[in-house]
């Protein structure tokens, strides 16, 4: 990696403990990702973009602050980056996937908080990572009670804008939206001093949906008998189009695509044909927690596809393009993000629909239903959903984990079990 | 207590489990309560009430459901009781606050969820609340995630209605609620045939007014420097004020208030004048948790008031009676409602001023900020009352606990220290 410490001591990061950061990183994504058989030659851009994680974006990000850009972090597939771009705003994922993260984040949130949250925490008020340290505006919304809390917490460091995200999905919910994103675009006005035209608005779209398109893309090649590419590799590029710049991301997306494609013709996969084929379903998994697939897809099964934030819902949906008007942009963003299912609305049965639905069209075999400590929301849906996928006879295990990898035999254990008795199925 | 085994048979009460809670509450409250000295004699009212719990008022309401009349069962002081009673129902706050609920609760919501829920979902479940039996719906509210989701499993068991609490106290959102109101008398409406008119909400906001005067004065006693009443009997009053009948409830708690004036008159209190001084601020206590009192008040303090919704947010606020049409009806409540600061609102800086006031106000030495595990919202708030209440010279401790008694003696030790350290300032 080139020296980007002065970069980082203008962000103003806490650059000893960042150094032990990034003195782990590498090896654990050596570990994780460099020691997979079979892997896509397209995946060399994916393992570059880490190997600069924190490092030529930051740069980019810079370099844009620079030419008068802002640069805005958000933590939730509900925030439209529709009016972040068309604001000439960059968007930064910033949900956060290591317990390097939580001795910080414990300064400032309760100890019996989600890992997302309390290394979000962390990282901002520790001030290591500087993504969080580039931004001009962190955008929050209503989604969970720890969130929601976090904000109020965030506010105290840094500009903050909340979304309100409606707690139900009747008509009125609906507009309450749409008046949000209505709300949101007149912050982003004042922020950038660039009027969000309708225009603008749709080349945003258009940029959008084509990244929404290459990850279709992506996960269809999954779909395939013999996926050409592993569920750890897979989900690394999704948390990778959270932050990455978007026309080079689909662009490097769109040529792996090309990879996978020809290798499906030629038959060639990553693992046997008879792995046990696996949906995760669940929690979002930020950078760099790769935990689950590892354990899964080092103990004899594949992951085919994810039902999470970090998944399918993240790009399942694409936004109508036909709008010409603002109130017709606002009214086709509100449709389009209110159709995702998220465990925060009541009720949520949609998501149900969603894990069959999922479970058929990538042939799994099984589910894993995913969860980090203390998410209320999506613990609580276990059981329904648990029912309804019982009387569709579709297997389910759920795993309740956090970040760190003290119980990561534990898993592998009752994984290999369950791996066991679907395939003898 | 008199038979009631047919009366709770004709409410599907799981006999056998009920007779385990029936067995051992008495005791219970023998040692927590009757041991007290220097009681009041008008807490022979609440004595019997409680004697009677499952008995005499489960009566009442069968009674009642024979002259047709509904019974509406609530959890939460957001749902508007003017409405109910408007109905002509009954109304009956369903919170639970025994352990004894916890193993059927766990059947159905998640073990990391808080002691309230989960002993609310067991009490259903299980069936061994007659309250809950006696319900014709439920009532419940989008305040925290584990009870937003509890809803979408009760739904499963009984008829439910949800109201949708926002998120935020802006101008739309205080629309929203007063549109929430109105979906509320609606479906008050469908489930009892009677009309809600603009003068039956009227009568009813006299009579529960009348109710929270009758809170307040009881109250105001406490503020006296040498309390004429418990800090655990007052909190018994308030648990008790949630299902009683409210006229009745509102006489006798005036006779009580008449006993406890004339006893602050002829200086007679219940502990001795310098007993340290307790606000107690957090999480709502349900019955029959009387346990951070019971263990405050045998650790040499007092509670003088609770900032919780089993104490001042209950009845601090009045509702405007001047409406003569349903929307300045609607409009009043809305207004009155809205006021209260729960920490499931984002911001919820007002909290922290009615913490400031209430400890001024009650001459308070100290607040024992109480959670209950797992309660998200009120855990977070804690560090930014710890910071205001330090700018005010405020000593503060946290006492996050269950409905467990095994670390009483623990929570004893603490606030020992504590107690000590207040009487040294």
């Amino acid at each position: 990696m080139a020296d980007y410490k002065e970069l980082w001591k203008s962000l103003d990061i806490d650059l000893e403990k960042h150094d032990q950061l990034c003195a782990v990183l590498p090896e654990f994504y050596g570990e994780i990702y460099m020691e997979q058989k079979n892997r896509p030659e397209g995946m060399n851009y994916f393992n570059f973009v880490v190997s600069e994680i924190h490092g030529l974006r930051i740069q980019e990000l810079a370099d844009m602050k620079k030419e008068g850009k802002k640069v805005v972090g958000t933590f939730c597939v509900f925030v439209p980056d529709e009016i972040v771009l068309a604001a000439n705003a960059a968007s930064v994922g910033l949900c956060a996937g290591s317990d390097f993260w939580h001795p910080d984040g414990e300064k400032v949130v309760p100890r019996n908080t989600c890992p997302l949250i309390k290394a979000a925490a962390g990282a901002l008020v520790g001030k290591t990572c500087p993504y969080f340290s580039s931004c001009d505006m962190l955008v929050g919304e209503t989604t969970c009670d720890g969130k929601m809390k976090l904000w109020e917490t965030f506010k105290q460091y840094t500009p903050m804008h909340v979304i309100d995200l409606p707690n139900m999905k009747r008509d009125q919910d609906y507009a309450h939206f749409k008046d949000e994103i209505r709300i949101f675009k007149e912050r982003m006005e004042e922020l950038t001093g660039v009027e969000v035209t309708a225009e603008r608005i749709s080349d945003a779209t258009k940029l959008l949906n084509r990244k929404r398109k290459a990850l279709q893309r992506l996960y269809n090649t999954r779909k395939s008998d013999n996926p050409p590419i592993s569920g750890k590799d897979a989900l690394l590029i999704t948390q990778i189009a959270f932050y990455d710049d978007p026309e080079r991301f689909v662009q490097k997306t769109e040529e792996l695509c090309d990879e996978l494609e020809a290798r499906i013709e030629k038959g060639e996969g990553v693992f046997s044909k008879d792995t046990p084929r696996i949906l995760v379903s669940g929690t979002p998994m930020a950078v760099p927690n790769w935990k689950l697939h590892h354990v899964i897809e080092t103990s004899g099964a594949v992951v085919v596809a994810e039902e999470t934030c970090t998944g399918v819902k993240y790009f399942q949906n694409l936004v109508d393009e036909s709008a010409s008007t603002m109130d017709e942009h606002y009214e086709n963003l509100t449709q389009r993000y209110m159709k995702t299912n998220c465990a925060c609305f009541t009720p949520n049965t949609g998501r149900i629909d969603d894990i069959i639905r999922l479970y058929k069209e990538y042939s799994a075999d099984g589910v894993v239903y995913y969860t980090l400590p203390f998410c209320t929301t999506y613990a609580a849906e276990f059981n329904s959903v648990k029912e309804a996928l019982a009387k569709e006879n579709i297997p389910v295990i759920m795993i309740e984990t956090d970040y760190g990898l003290e119980d990561a035999g534990q898993i592998k254990t009752r994984l290999e079990a369950f791996f066991e008795m679907i395939s003898n199925k």
